[in-house]
């Protein structure tokens, strides 16, 4: 399915269960934020390392899946709530971030990444 | 562009700045909450009719868009880093939410709902 | 106990367990969020007026206090290993509050909310 | 100040600039993980190493201090509206944890850990 058809099929879903009333803009960013906080859970006490290896047991990976499959899904119900082109605001988003960071600028000494890090 | 292609775009995007040492999972876990984090502080004060009507105003509609393709952003990076096909995922949970929410059930006393209400 | 004590009580928790090895600040900083994004979803589908009256349900009200001690015992943990006087942090940020927010001006019309809401 | 003591000096704050009306449990939650997730955002670049010196940088230093203030204060906020001592729910959780996490077992190889550490 693609994302018109992702959409479409969580609107549908929510409105057979008359879920409307609950999917407010401002309670649908609660629920986005919560489930970015279960994903995060699932990272917190492992190196960066072992976090790039996450995918070789089964079922972690299974839980990854899960809760990357419920932020996606209350991201879609968001942006349609809100009547927002989600394809559209990122390719604009990205076309914003080729200017503001320059490939030849960035490379190696990005300024996104150094100024975030303490000089020892 | 479709999601492969956006895919496609975020991860030429970070190898064009040589930013994968910092695209690790873990790392983007924490980069995908941080925006959802600023999504929902968009919405803290609003009532929810308030929250329904945010696009509205212009300058504040830009700002939930661009937060939107933040979140959107990392999540795709998160996915892709991770080899996860983030529409199958998503369609296996909808799948599985058929099921545990049964729509004739569901219908406006909805388990998942009124569990979390308290009796007054 | 006290802030002092607490945090006292904290730091030997971990290190009775050896756990000092995963509190790292970034790990702690993920913990923190991981724990506001579940107290975050009991509110979720809430209306405000509900979610004031949340402590009448005994079991709603045992998980508030759970999800709030968690959250709390994280941000003790962080401000302990970063060498933070939490109370001293708090008592500067409200001093430069007051200077931000004049209660003469913010009554009523604060602009800390009104800035966040759509004209209509 | 002791938690009472910044506790009532947080109500005062927000009595005399009638922000009452907006501090409901659920709006707090919110503005509490808004503010965790900016948090996060210090350090979602850093290697876990690098964060722990992030306080050799001043001015990231007080980046960190602003930000822990600011979940404490929602924090704190979040417990006096739900009436809930705050203490009392954490040496109650530190209790629980006493048992759940027995010293002798955790050390080391703590099951909390372990669980979510992929095997390589």
């Amino acid at each position: 399915m693609d994302l018109d058809q992702l959409t479409r099929r969580l609107r549908e879903f929510a409105s057979e269960r008359d879920w409307d009333q609950f999917h407010t803009p401002k309670n649908l960013a609660m629920a986005l934020v919560g489930e970015a906080g279960e994903l995060t859970e699932i990272f917190q006490w492992l190196t960066p390392e072992d976090s790039a290896r996450i995918m070789e047991d089964p079922a972690t990976a299974q839980e990854v899946q899960n809760e990357i499959a419920d932020v996606f899904a209350y991201l879609l119900r968001l942006a349609d709530v809100l009547g927002i082109d989600i394809a559209a605001a990122l390719t604009g988003k990205i076309a914003l971030n080729e200017v503001k960071y320059p490939a030849a600028l960035a490379r190696g000494t990005a300024v996104k990444y150094d100024k975030l890090r303490t000089e020892h």
